[in-house]
């Protein structure tokens, strides 16, 4: 996997050798971005698989690792959703192959998550027009998936239709993922980006500069509210204030029934190091960490939070875009349910 | 005066010998907040009086050192009021005594400068209970004034009653004001903060862990509206949707009636790299400059935005907290050039 820490400055392929080694790439966030966590998590499972001895032994080793996997990250769900299912393909395995339906079910499920992600891209691609300015927040492209996004792959889908957005790019404090990496792979994709400080996207709203707001999703519960990157929320709020769509793009692998609303979602506090200091490259051209506050000081680091299903103009689906409604989203859940048992 | 572009990391005093130097420490950032400004705006004139040769030459000259001096900040409005009651006294003057009456005219303006952060305190904790949680965006204490501060002077003289704030404080990216001036002044005062990305004040006021919400004011239209550090818009939209109060404090220079509503305020556009590159402190203790961004990234820095009075519980001046309004306002205003005429 591509090692997101180091970007933009590094692009470092990092190899997980052992289901521990990819727990521990998803905890560090070597790999990041709910979809592309799922997918790890997927991988990480099938190696448990693979590196297990045989009988009881083994399906407790692949107990543990799973327990390992599930423990990494708290607040998205496509971890979970990749982990049940895998899961489910090593239990129905009669206990030799379950290495092989391991890996099967991975690579099946990824295959899944990238076409998923390409279904999201054309549903959004409608809401694109050509010149469009549109604020997203985090990274939610290809990075964070397998392949095009969520939030992004309405934006490159678009561009192949030949209408050209037009990006504010969130630089999305403190770990800087709209500064990092959707601002790198925008310019991979040849679409034009102006990073932002996430304090300035009121006043371009209100400017009237911002015509629409996507951003992806963590975890989505059974009512429309939406876990994702700490911002998210101010930015709906704003959307809200000054009249601007603000869409959520994810796939049914976001959504969790079992919480009923947001407030069952847990909000992973993160270290405050990742606000006392930054990490960039200096004028050398090495990697460096500095300082930024005083020696000593406190700092608080809630890397999520909750966005309450009324502030959202839709929710892009691989299913096409819905509303932020239990209905809406029973319907599509019940397909998604449909698809899988297919 | 403190060289603000080194804190929290060097404590160093930045002389100023000449106006041209003050002007570039105005520029630079060297000297920064409203109220600081201003007073580093009357010195500065000062020092131009006392520079300049003799007779119409030396009117000139002055009179250029004016303008250079207005040129350097466009937004805050401290520095229009102090320069013009400084011109007023060069004018006032018979020629040969101008240098020491502009002089006086700085220190007088200044001394008034800390009665009204003193009284602004004073009027403001009233609003402060013990143990009460305060969010603040920016810096708006001593540093940003000569004495006590606006935002903060509240904090600082309900401390001295035996009502102790905990505060927390936005980073306010991309400058990081709040990380590196306002936590460090916080902790010279012994006051407890906590530090927070600005993206992770929304959910703080949604969690309900914030009691109210006090900025500073870089200037204040006849209306109310408030041109203040980028991210104080998107504050108070948010402050308002969690039912939080909502506080600007300001003295009287911080008002200008000459511009009716906020959108008659300049709002200063400053350099990409701001958002690009930080500073901090490297492993080693060296000043050190880091890239973030991706060679070639784009950036829109707008340095101020305008939150409408709308908004805005209250406004704590040195006459008390007013409405606001422009009927308030006015009265204070009223009240202001009758102490100005004594």
């Amino acid at each position: 996997m591509i090692d997101q820490t180091l970007l933009p400055h590094r692009f470092v392929i990092a190899t997980m050798e052992t289901h521990r080694q990819t727990a521990e790439a998803i905890r560090g966030m070597t790999i990041r971005g709910a979809p592309a966590i799922g997918a790890a998590g997927a991988y990480g499972l099938a190696q448990a698989a693979a590196e297990a001895p045989e009988g009881d032994e083994g399906r407790d080793y692949i107990r543990r690792a799973e327990e390992l996997l599930r423990s990494t990250r708290p607040t998205g769900h496509d971890l979970f959703y990749m982990l049940d299912r895998v899961m489910r393909a090593i239990e129905g395995s009669g206990g030799p192959d379950r290495a092989d339906q391991a890996l099967k079910a991975a690579e099946r499920l990824v295959e899944q998550s990238v076409l998923r992600c390409r279904k999201i891209g054309e549903h959004g691609a409608e809401l694109i027009q050509d010149d469009m300015r549109i604020l997203t927040h985090c990274n939610a492209g290809w990075l964070a998936c397998v392949d095009w996004g969520t939030a992004l792959a309405p934006l490159y889908v678009a561009l192949r239709q030949g209408r050209r957005a037009r990006v504010f790019i969130d630089e999305t404090r403190p770990q800087l993922q709209g500064t990092r990496l959707t601002a790198w792979e925008l310019a991979h994709e040849g679409l034009a980006g102006e990073i932002i400080a996430d304090n300035a996207a009121g006043l371009l709203m209100r400017q009237g500069e911002v015509q629409i707001v996507i951003t992806g999703a963590d975890r989505i519960a059974a009512n429309g509210d939406v876990a994702n990157k700490v911002g998210t929320y101010e930015k709906a709020v704003l959307a809200r204030e000054n009249k601007v769509p603000f869409y959520v793009a994810a796939p049914a692998s976001t959504f969790d029934l079992s919480c009923a609303a947001g407030e069952d979602i847990p909000i992973e506090e993160r270290s405050a190091e990742e606000v006392l200091f930054v990490h960039g490259l200096n004028d050398m051209g090495e990697m460096t960490r500095v300082r930024l506050a005083p020696e000593g000081s406190l700092a608080r680091n809630p890397a999520f939070d909750i966005t309450p299903a009324e502030l959202i103009t839709g929710l892009i689906t691989e299913f096409g875009i819905i509303q932020a409604s239990p209905e809406a989203i029973g319907k599509i859940m019940g397909r998604s349910a449909d698809e899988g048992a297919r």
